[in-house]
Order: C-alpha cells, then sequence, then structure tokens
C-alpha cells in the first residue's frame, strides 16, 4: 500500500446529464442581471442558452471567441467585458472558449493587464481576487477545461503557449450537457476524444500519481476505449456521446490534480510554434509516445507498479484480461488509424523543427510527469513516429 | 449502461497526507491577520495548530465545542464570533467541531440569527452570502464533515436534530492529516470508524446512485473493511489511520453527493431524542440494516443490479470472489462485535420509544434513499436487532 498524500480540488459544482442545460435557469437565479456569454464562432445550440437566459430576465452581451485564444483577443475580451458590466460570466463553447472565459473572468475582479498575471513571458504576479462567477458549459468533450485550473493562451509573438494558472480559475459551476456535443463533427470528435483519452492514461501513470485522481483513471480508460470510436462513427449515439463527455470530465478532474505526461509536454510546446488544434496535436502523438513509455519503463529497476498499470490499462482498452502491454499500444495505434488522426507532417512541421520542439518540450511542466525520463533519441523517435 | 446524470460539489480544496497539517501554514498567508479557531474539550494536539497559525503571525481567538452543538452553544459561538472580527475561521476537531465550525463561518458572513435559517424549528431561510473563509481539520476519521454541505444542530426542546444545509458551508480548504488521528481513544475510533464505512455503504446501494460516488465508494468500501479493525486494536498503526481518514473523507464525498440510507435515516431522529454520538448510532445499527435490507431487496422484481451492489459488497469485504450476501452482513456483524460496538439499549433507547423513532425515521431524507422501502415491522425488527 502507498502512501496517500495529495492535493485535490475542483469547481464549485459539477452539474451533469442529457439535457442539464435546462438547470442553468435555476443556477443563475442568484446572479446578478446581466451575463456575459462568450461562444465560439457558430455554434447551432446557442439559442436555447440565450433564451434560458433571456427567459430569466438577464440582460445579455456576446463576445465571439472564433478560435484558439491568444493574448490579443483575451485582451480585447477584457475590455469588453470591463465596459459590460456584466455580473457573471458564461462560456459556451469548446476549450477555446473555456479558456477564454476563465481568463475574462479573472481579470474583471483582479487590475492590470492579462501580460501582468502570465507566467514565462509576463510579470507572473499571482491574482489577487476570486474570479467573477464563471459558468463553464462545454460543447466537446475534450479538454476538461470546466474543471481545470488554467487558461491557456497564444503568444504568437513568442510562438509559446503559456498559462494563467490559479484555483481561482476553476469555474463557479461547470455544466456538462452530453446533448450538446451531438452535432460535434466527426473530425473534432476525434480530435477532442484522443485529447480526452490521453487526459484519463497519462494521469494514471505520472510520476506523481493520487490515490483519487488513480479512481477517475480506472473508470474514465475503459469508457474511453469502448465509446471514442462510436461517438465518431455515429454522432447521434447519445450514450457514447455521454459517456465521452463523462471521460473529458474526469480527465480535466484528472490533470487538474496529477501532472500529465510527455503527450502533454510535446502539445504545450507544439500548440505554441504551430496553430494546431491542442487535440489534434494529442492525438497525433499519443500512440507514439505510448509505445516508447512502454518500451523504456520496463527497463527501468524498481518500477514493476508502473509497469503493471501500462499492463492494466492493455487489459481495460483491449477488454482481455491476458492482454500485454504491446497489446494496449497496438490498440491505441489502430483506434487512432480508425479516428483518421492526422500525423504531425500534416500540421505543418518538418524534422527540422524536432531540435526545438525537443528543447521546449523538455522544460515543460507535463514533461516532468512523464512515467520515464526520456533521452533525446527516444523523444525524436516519438516526434518521427508522430508524423 | 445506466445514463450518468449528477450534481457534485465539494470543498474548494481538499489537502490529504501525514503530517499535511504543515501546510496550513502556507493556506493562510493570503488571509487576514485575526484566525478564530473553534476545537473540542480537550485534544492534545491542538499545541501544534496553534504554533503555526502564531509563527504565521496570526491573532487568535479561541471557542472550545465540548459536545456535539445545540442551538444554545452555537448561537453563542456566533455571537463571540461576530464580536472577534476574525478574518477566518478554523475548526480543528471531531464531527462537532467541524459542524460548530460551519455554522459560524456562514453566520459571520449572513445577517439575522441561526434560527433563522434552520429547516423545520427555524423559518428555513436560504443563505444570502458566502460563508467566511474556513479551514476544516478533522482530528478523527468519521463524518466527512470537511466536504459536506450542512452542519448538524441539536435542539433539545424539541428533541429533534436539524441541518443549516447550503453549498455555502461546503469549507474552503479541507485538511486532513491522519496523524492526527493517532491519539484517538479505541471507543471512539470504532464508533466513528463504523460512521464512515457506512458512509461508503449506503450511498453505493441507495435509490440515488451517482457515477462519482460509486467510484468514492468502491475505493471506500474494501479500504474500510481492511483497516478499521486495525486502527481499534492498535491506535498507532499510522497506516490503518491513514486509510481510515481516507474512508472518511470519501464518505463525506459520497453522503454530501448520493443520499444515504435506513442507518442515517434512523441516526437523525434517534439523535435527536438521545444525548449519544451520532458515529455510535450509526454503528449499533449497521449490521441489522444490512440483514434487513440485504433480505428484502432480494424479493424485489427489477431490483438484479441493486441486488449486485450488495452482492459486491460483500465480495469486497470478505476479499472473497465467492462470498454471498448473507456472507457479507454476517461479516459485517462479526466486525460490530470485534468493535465492542455498544447497543441502542446502551444508549439508553427502549422498545417503548421504537413507535416514536419509527415514525419519525419514516419522514426523514436519509431513509428516502434507503434501497428498499421498509415497512414498519422491517423498521422495528431493525431496532430490535440493534440493541
Amino acid at each position: 500500500m502507498t502512501m496517500k498524500d495529495f492535493d485535490f480540488a475542483t469547481s464549485g459544482r459539477i452539474l451533469f446529464g442529457r439535457g442539464k442545460l435546462d438547470v442553468l435557469s435555476e443556477v443563475i437565479k442568484y446572479y446578478g442581471k446581466k451575463a456575459l456569454v462568450i461562444k465560439g464562432k457558430k455554434f447551432p445550440n446557442a439559442d436555447k442558452l440565450l433564451e434560458i437566459l433571456h427567459r430569466a430576465g438577464k440582460n445579455i452581451q456576446i463576445f465571439v471567441v472564433p478560435h484558439e485564444p491568444d493574448i490579443d483577443l483575451i485582451e480585447q475580451s477584457i475590455r469588453e467585458a470591463r465596459k459590460s458590466q456584466c455580473d457573471f460570466v458564461v462560456g459556451f463553447g469548446g476549450g477555446a472558449v473555456g479558456d477564454a472565459g476563465k481568463a475574462v473572468s479573472a481579470l474583471l475582479n483582479n487590475p492590470g493587464n492579462l501580460i501582468d498575471y502570465l507566467e514565462v513571458v509576463g510579470k507572473g504576479e499571482r491574482l489577487k481576487n476570486p474570479s467573477f462567477p464563471y459558468i463553464a458549459i462545454p460543447t466537446t468533450a475534450g479538454t476538461g477545461s470546466e474543471v481545470t485550473r488554467n487558461a491557456v493562451i497564444r503568444v504568437p509573438k513568442s510562438r509559446v503557449k503559456v498559462s494563467l494558472r490559479h484555483a481561482y480559475l476553476l469555474p463557479s459551476i461547470a455544466i456538462i450537457d452530453p446533448e450538446l456535443t451531438l452535432s460535434v463533427p466527426p473530425t473534432v470528435t476525434a480530435s477532442t476524444g484522443m485529447d480526452a483519452f490521453t487526459q484519463v492514461i497519462e494521469p494514471y501513470v505520472t510520476k506523481f500519481t493520487n490515490p483519487v485522481v488513480d479512481m477517475f483513471c480506472r473508470e474514465g480508460i475503459p469508457l474511453g476505449a469502448k465509446n471514442l470510436l462510436s461517438a465518431y462513427e455515429n454522432g447521434a449515439h447519445l450514450e457514447a456521446r455521454e459517456n465521452m463527455a463523462y471521460v473529458s470530465l474526469l480527465g480535466g478532474l484528472s490533470l487538474a490534480n496529477a501532472k500529465l505526461g510527455a503527450v502533454h509536454g510535446f502539445a504545450g510546446p507544439i500548440g505554441g510554434m504551430f496553430n494546431a488544434p491542442h487535440g489534434t496535436i494529442c492525438a497525433a502523438l499519443l500512440p507514439a509516445v505510448m509505445q516508447v513509455n512502454a518500451e523504456q519503463i520496463s527497463k527501468v529497476d524498481g518500477e514493476e507498479k508502473k509497469v503493471n498499470r501500462f499492463k492494466e490499462i492493455a487489459e481495460w482498452i483491449t477488454g482481455d484480461k491476458a492482454a500485454t502491454i504491446q497489446d494496449g499500444v497496438e490498440w491505441i495505434s489502430s483506434l487512432a488509424a480508425s479516428l483518421e488522426i492526422p500525423g504531425l507532417s500534416e500540421l505543418g512541421i518538418s524534422s527540422s523543427d524536432f531540435a526545438s520542439i525537443i528543447d521546449k518540450s523538455k522544460r515543460s511542466s507535463s514533461m516532468k510527469g512523464n512515467p520515464v525520463t526520456l533521452s533525446d533519441d527516444q523523444l525524436e523517435r516519438i516526434l518521427e513516429m508522430s508524423m
């Protein structure tokens, strides 16, 4: 029995279920009059959201997030939000909207500019005051951003992605309604789903495991394996959508409370250097990372427990008690193939970028959680395999 | 696959581990100058707590809770707290202290008197403002009060126990340090431990199961079964203490997010009528409730899934894949015997009280969660068996 030692935090309240968007009318009852709605460019179901707010007698201001948030976009939304005199913020969309919503709610109740609070590129100041009430309503099943404590923001000038990070960024309320993901197109279902799947796998084999997170991973890994392809092949399959929304939530709970690994260690820097969606990058990397990690971990003395966890993952995803680690790795590769995940080369990456990606990845916080320390050669092999 | 539909909330941050009390110095850094410490009558380790607060430059006012909180005691502590001009509250003790701490922190930031906000005996008003920052530090492994959203308060005049209930009652921070439970005497280890054990069992078979809570129960039930007797027999057994502290946390997370069952359905009213510790009452009732529930659930059509959950519990606690439900029930009875749990009669209850207890229990919220609706005769049988 290992010693239990952990730190766990999550959003104030997590509401999950089919049609759960309807409870919004109840949860906003005690908030003020003016809502700032942050949403994606086109999302078919925002009508229902706006109708609920309208019926509840709220005034609405809308801010549209057309792509993954960069610093200019967030600065602009903060300026608009401050002028709006809103009482609370609703983020309705995918990971980009979720991150924007967190940053805006935080800066609505803290002085100064976003850059003052950013790590790496800014002053890295600590947020002084709790965020404005923020209701996160994800419309994809991927990032789990509704229960994480950071907002990822691109800084195009420096070609990096940095985080605004604080427990205050945990949304006040997360409403996860699987019905909202029914119209997500297959390519997005694939990439966001692989992101979610990665986020229940990496924390289970991280160097910094956490017994609460272990529970989420043990639940999320088999559920992701069983449902991702179904959701991709038949977007109207509500049970598969529901289960993937749950996997995404479990992934968010896991990554927010344990470190990740090499997939995210790579995905951060790559996302800063190339303008590709986070989920797509993760999806391209997962099979190779699993392969190389599995090979390496077996060679390290005293890592029997970790090796056993890789074995467990293989059993859960294949549904076969006799599955070997290699069977698990092959299963994931074959899933990625079925999901038609594009390789890194299709995202504009070439082998001349490898040195720079590897250099940045080695310094990322997620890479420190990887179950085994990987050499430059091994990291390069992962990139090559993921092209 | 059942549909997933749930509402989940917990304390702002949960810190767990041996010696974790030390992190208090870090978490209070951003709070104000004045701490109100609510503690039990005698607790050997409060010195360390006070030293940490002192070293952090905080001014300290202490309020002592000598027994399970009744309305006069809480009203008095609220008056003192309001005069104290404190910036935050620390509750350091068992369930009684935990409940008092929640009520005091809530009323520090809400106008009026406690009675205005109490259900049943008071006006049942809704808390308007969030509680003052409240750090819950349990020193027993039982109630899980550090992650629940209600404070149970006795009203001696009406011989009832009522709850102050609101999401605002979730502590800002829970610090669970198993070392603090090392000096808990065996009888208290037994009763609080059985309370914790009950709180991972009842939510697993409740009428209102919740997939997140299921995870906690699946983890907590075998862990409780393996460790409670060890902690009772050898209070210095740190691993057993740690595991029981974890079971208690899991129980709190479970009961706060799913309903309970007949043990708690009885324990509330009995606790109001007789001045006995909550844990002792639960412990006395658990074996008979398991027995009668297990008998009844098998007779109900369409409850195969629930029956299967009883079977799972039996397997987990006995550690035997072939265990029957009856084996599980017998295992719990034998655990209660080994823990020398006193019967209800020793708490001052006689058979002439049964009618009144049954009447009140049937109307309790926990009883509505019991896996099967029990007749008056069946409820009476449970009481008789628990004498």
